[in-house]
C-alpha cells in the first residue's frame, strides 16, 4: 500500500464529489440541459472574478487564455510593458513577440515583487506603451506582485490596459477585477478551482472590449468576440469541454457555499502556517518580502540536493511538491496551498519535508516546523 | 425515472470504466507517473492514426487542431484549396482567411462527396496551390469524401500537402495516414475516441514537418515543433489535460484489444444497419452516394417539422440525435454511430425515430426499420 499526496502548484487535487459529477453520463452541448450547467458556471465565475463582465470559458489550459488576451486586445507593432520576474512573466513576453508586439521588458529579480515606481518610470519614458502584462502570483518564484498598486497607474488612462495572469491568484486571494480596474484577467481550472487541467477562464473590462474592436492580431480558436456572442446564448463558439464545465459548476457552487472570503482566508492561513514552519526550521523563504498565498517556496540547505530531495519526497514519501525552475533548479522546494488542500494536507507536507531533510543528512528538529504551523492552523478551529 | 441515450455525432457516450479511470486521484504532469501514461497514449495513438509519426496530444477541441495545422504549415499569402461541402469544410476556409492564406474554394453540393476530377482541374488551373484542406467525414452532411483517391493527387508532389480533418473519421473507418500519404491528420476526443471533449490529436508527415520549417504564420499555444520536442521527453509544451489523457490511454487500450479493424467493422455495421432502416421506412438518406460511417443523415417527411421532432426525441423519448444545420435546419435528422455505441443503441435510436415520427402524424410501419437493421446487426453474432 502506498498513499500519495499532491501539493504542487497545479494540477491540484480534485474533490471526490467533483470527480463523480464529472463522471455523469455525457450530454450533448447544444441542449437546454447543458446550457443550464454552462450558464450557472459562467454566472458563478463572475463571483469568482468579482466582476459584472462576462467570464469566458475556453477549452484550453491557462496559456491559451494568455495567448487570447494578446491576440484579442493588441495589434502587431503595439508596445507592451512585460513584467518579467519569473517563468510566467517571461511567457507574456514570448507570446507578445510571437504576434509581432514589441515588449518593453521590466526585469525583476527572482523572488522580488515588481516595484510600481519602476513601472511608472518606464511608462513615463515610453508613453506609447499600450498595456502592462503581469502575473498576480508568479508561480515560479511564489511572489505576489502588487496588482492593486499597479492598477492605479492604468485605471484612469483610456490608452493603457492592465492584463493580469491570475492563474494562481484568482480564488486564492482578493482580486476584485472591477473595483481595481483590471482590464483582462485569466485563470485556469487546475489551481484554486480544484479541477483537472483543460479550462481557461477569461474576463475583460469595457476598456479591453473597446481595444478588442481595433485589435488586428489574427485569432480563430481563441476569438473573444465570438465567445461573448455565444455566451449570451449560454454556449461557446466551439465544442465546450463538457465534463470540465460540469465540474466547474460543481466547484464554484462549493466555493460560494464556503464563501469567497473564507476561501481566501483558508489559502492565507495555510500559506502563513507554512511560512512560519519554514522559518522555525531555520530555512530561508525564496520570496520573503512579497510571498503569494498560492505556494510557499524555500531554499533547501546547501548540503542537500534539492532535485533529489523532491524526488525522494515524491517516490519514497509519496508527497508531490514542486522543485525550483531555471536558476533555482535543485535549490528550491515549493509547497502549494491551492485548491482542495486543508490543514492536515499542509501539516503532512511540512512533516514530510522535515523527514526528508533529515534523511538527506540535514540536522532537523523533527516536528518543529509542524508545531509552528499548528499554532497558526488552530485559528480555524 | 427517465433514462437518456446519446447518439449525436459528438460528444458521444463515455464508457463507465473510462469515467472511473479519469476520476483517479490527480497526479502532477511533470512526473514519471504521468509520463508513462502520456507515452502509452501517444504510442497507441500511432496505431489509431496508422502512422510512424509522432501524434501530438493538445489540450483543446478539434478546431484548435485545425487552427494548428494552418498556422504551423503555411504562411500568409499561401494559396490553399478548400473543399467546402458543409459546415466544417467552410471552417477550413475561415481559419485560412483569418491567418492571411488565400483559399481557393471548391464548392460541393451538400450531401455530395468531392469529385477528385474537380480537385485535379483546380490544381491544374492554379499550380501554386500549396495544399488541399478537406474533411474525411463532413459531419454536417454525413458525407465521406474520397480521401484515398484525392491522396493520389498530392502524394507524389513535394509542393502540395493533403490536410485532413479526420475528427469524425479517425477510429471510425480505415484512414491509413502513412500508406495513403496524408500530410496532416486531426481527430478529437469526443468522437470515435469515446472521451469527453477537450483533446485534439494531430500527426504530420515528413513533408508537412518540412513545410513547418518555412511556415511564417504566428503560433504559440498550438506550436507543433515545440510539441514534438516535448513529446520526445514524454510530455507536452504546456500543462496537459491530465484526466483526459488518462482516459485516452484507457480508451486506446480497449480499442487495441477490440482490434482497429473490428472497431471499423463495428462502425460500418451500425451505419449500414441504420441506412437499411431508413430505406425500409421509405425515408431518404441525405448522402445516399457517399455516406460516412460516422453518422447517418435522413430527410424527415415534408409533413413533419424536423426541429420539433428532434426536440421531442430528446425531451419526450430521452434519445438525443442531431438535427440539420444551415439550409437543412428542420429538415434533417442525424443518428451517430461514433464511439461507445453498439447494436442495441442503434436499435433503440431507430425505434425511437419510428415512434416519434408516428407521434408526429407520419404513417410509419412501426418496427419495420428496426427489423431491417436487425438483419444486418445479426452479422456480429
Amino acid at each position: 500500500m502506498k498513499k500519495t499526496y499532491l501539493l504542487a502548484p497545479g494540477p491540484t487535487p480534485v474533490p471526490e464529489k467533483v470527480n463523480l459529477d464529472m463522471a455523469a453520463p455525457m450530454i450533448h452541448h447544444r441542449t437546454p440541459q447543458f446550457s443550464k450547467i454552462f450558464a450557472e458556471a459562467a454566472e458563478d465565475a463572475k463571483i469568482l472574478f468579482q466582476t459584472k463582465q462576462d467570464v469566458m470559458i475556453l477549452a484550453s489550459t491557462g496559456t491559451g487564455g494568455m495567448e487570447g488576451c494578446i491576440t484579442n486586445l493588441f495589434s502587431p507593432g503595439d508596445k507592451v510593458l512585460v513584467v518579467n520576474g519569473g517563468k510566467f512573466g517571461e511567457r507574456w513576453g514570448k507570446i507578445s513577440e510571437t504576434y509581432g508586439l514589441v515588449p518593453v521588458w521590466l526585469k525583476v529579480e527572482w523572488g522580488q515583487a515588481a516595484n510600481p515606481a519602476d513601472i511608472k518610470a518606464l511608462l513615463d519614458k515610453e508613453p506609447d506603451i499600450k498595456a502592462i502584462l503581469i502575473q498576480a502570483s508568479e508561480t515560479s518564484t511564489t511572489v505576489a506582485h502588487p496588482i492593486e498598486e499597479i492598477s492605479k497607474l492604468t485605471r484612469d488612462r483610456d490608452d493603457l490596459l492592465l492584463v493580469v495572469d491570475g492563474i494562481t491568484a484568482v480564488g486564492v486571494y482578493n482580486m476584485p477585477m472591477d473595483e481595481w480596474g483590471i482590464d483582462a484577467m485569466i485563470t485556469g481550472s487546475q489551481k484554486a478551482l480544484q479541477l483537472p487541467p483543460g479550462l481557461a477562464l477569461v474576463a475583460l473590462s469595457d476598456k479591453a472590449w473597446k481595444a478588442n474592436e481595433s485589435s488586428k492580431c489574427p485569432r480563430f480558436y481563441f476569438d473573444f468576440k465570438k465567445e461573448r456572442k455565444n455566451l449570451a446564448n449560454q454556449t461557446t463558439a466551439y465544442t465546450p469541454a463538457v465534463s470540465l464545465v460540469t465540474g466547474l459548476r460543481s466547484v464554484l457552487q462549493s466555493m460560494k457555499e464556503e464563501g469567497m472570503e473564507n476561501v481566501h482566508k483558508r489559502h492565507n492561513r495555510l500559506a502563513r502556517a507554512t511560512r512560519s514552519a519554514v522559518k522555525a526550521l531555520g530555512l530561508k523563504l525564496v520570496a520573503p518580502d512579497a510571498p503569494a498565498d498560492s505556494a510557499t517556496g524555500l531554499f533547501v540547505p546547501e548540503s542537500v540536493d534539492g532535485g533529489k530531495l523532491v524526488k525522494s519526497l515524491r517516490d519514497d514519501f509519496g508527497v508531490t511538491l514542486a522543485g525550483g525552475q531555471d536558476d533555482w533548479k535543485g535549490k528550491v522546494v515549493r509547497i502549494a496551498h491551492l485548491g482542495y488542500v486543508d490543514t492536515f494536507d499542509t501539516i503532512l507536507a511540512i512533516a514530510a519535508l522535515e523527514m526528508a531533510l533529515k534523511k538527506f543528512g540535514h540536522d532537523v528538529a523533527l516536528g518543529k516546523g509542524v508545531a509552528a504551523a499548528q499554532e497558526i492552523l488552530l485559528e480555524a478551529y
